[in-house]
């Protein structure tokens, strides 16, 4: 045991992936680490927990600062476990990520590596989830690095930020001295449109795959987005609300119509 | 093809759950129906997306008016294929139901059924979410359907409800003399605390499996909140933003702690 800080880290890109493994070496300099990731990419897996199947946990690797453990379920089933079952102590953070791929926009609905930072959020924990605009898993992550860690530490060392706190951060494909800052930002509107591609098995039996594109639904100031400000060189942070899901304007509306 | 309104039908327990196609006989008597729901159960599966496999449909009955489909995925996914893929022209509205479970307080964000219901509901088209809390699958309906007919014609009838509209309704487990009416809520602030039950398999491997109970944050008027309601016999009916989870107030207070 030593005074460095303890922060939890988790990703959906599953145990193995490149952007989890830099943000474990990058942190474990000034913090120490228990990280519990799933055993399996689970990209896409929104808030999802298992119910219906039993988890299985296994230890990757422990030095002195750090500890790896991967999970046989989903972001959000790392998370429960770590609080419930494998942290010894409470985290002073929790990080989700170094995803690789973009969780801007709507995309934080349907994120794995969001719900996970949602989740430990309930806990009273501050969460980040970090993610490079980029799915190639050999990308370039200096810069992503460089401002994760500014964030970070940021997070860490203010005592006076709000609580809960939960964060999605998104970095654009910029080298460090290319990218012109931070933007807090609210997340831009709009959706995927989906456009399932079909194809046919050996036995001609046909099977859909998920592909779309992004409908921008954006009508007010655009330069307020995470859209906008990963278009324009700036890393974006959206801080994020998934705890209480009351639409009160609707809920007003509603008052007299439906009795 | 006939003038009754069409009526796009999924749920999360599956296709053959009994709640779902008993939601489907009821509203097949004033409207069509195309249903689809995943081929197994998928409680607790949030918003999730299938993105590293591919998905199949299977028809499973077509009459008339009805017809049912299972897909490999996700009930988010079911969704998204019935728009793109299985829809012949726009719903007038989408169910997602009966759930066999309670979909209460923050059960909505881990819920397969809200998951599906959200996502309909950007495609412009109201959405509602259905569910008995009670998780025996062989529970009587009765006062169930009896109340869905009812917020189903309210919703069809209406012209002047909200957009985009997205309900989670919940129905206690009484008979239908029993229930006091339906009340609009907010939804009860609270989370789940986990206590993940240890097993050991028998070559001595351990596995957990997710247990818990819900742990209230209440600090407002409880009678605003669906938990309340549910616990003194009303129907309950909140709506829900699933859209745009920027926070707001947290937005404000950071600006000027992150720069």
């Amino acid at each position: 045991m030593n005074n460095k800080p303890l922060i939890l880290i988790t990703n959906d890109d599953g145990y193995a992936a490149p952007g989890f493994n830099a943000l474990i070496n990058m942190v474990s300099e000034f913090a120490r680490v228990v990280a519990v990731a799933p055993e399996i990419p689970q990209s896409g897996k929104s808030h999802a927990i298992t119910m219906d199947h039993p988890l299985f946990i296994r230890k990757i690797r422990q030095d002195n600062n750090v500890t790896i453990y991967a999970c046989s379920g989903t972001p959000t089933d790392c998370i429960k476990l770590a609080f419930d079952r494998l942290l010894q102590e409470r985290p002073s953070l929790t990080l989700s990520g170094i995803n690789h791929g973009s969780n801007s926009a709507i995309s934080v609905i349907y994120s794995g590596t969001i719900g996970a930072a949602a989740e430990a959020s309930y806990y009273g924990i501050p969460a980040i989830g970090l993610s490079l605009i980029d799915h190639n898993t050999e990308a370039d992550l200096e810069a992503t690095l460089h401002y994760s860690r500014k964030i970070i530490l940021d997070v860490i060392n203010r005592k006076d930020l709000p609580k809960p706190l939960c964060l999605n951060v998104n970095f654009p494909t910029l080298a460090t001295d290319q990218i012109k800052g931070i933007k807090l930002c609210r997340q831009s509107r709009g959706v995927w449109i989906e456009e399932f591609e079909q194809h046919f098995d050996p036995k001609g039996r046909e099977y859909y795959w998920l592909g779309g594109h992004f409908h921008d639904r954006e009508d007010g100031d655009k330069t307020e987005t995470d859209q906008w400000a990963l278009e324009n060189g700036y890393v974006s942070i959206v801080p994020v609300e998934m705890y209480d899901m009351t639409s009160y304007s609707t809920l007003e509306l509603l008052k007299g119509i439906i009795k």
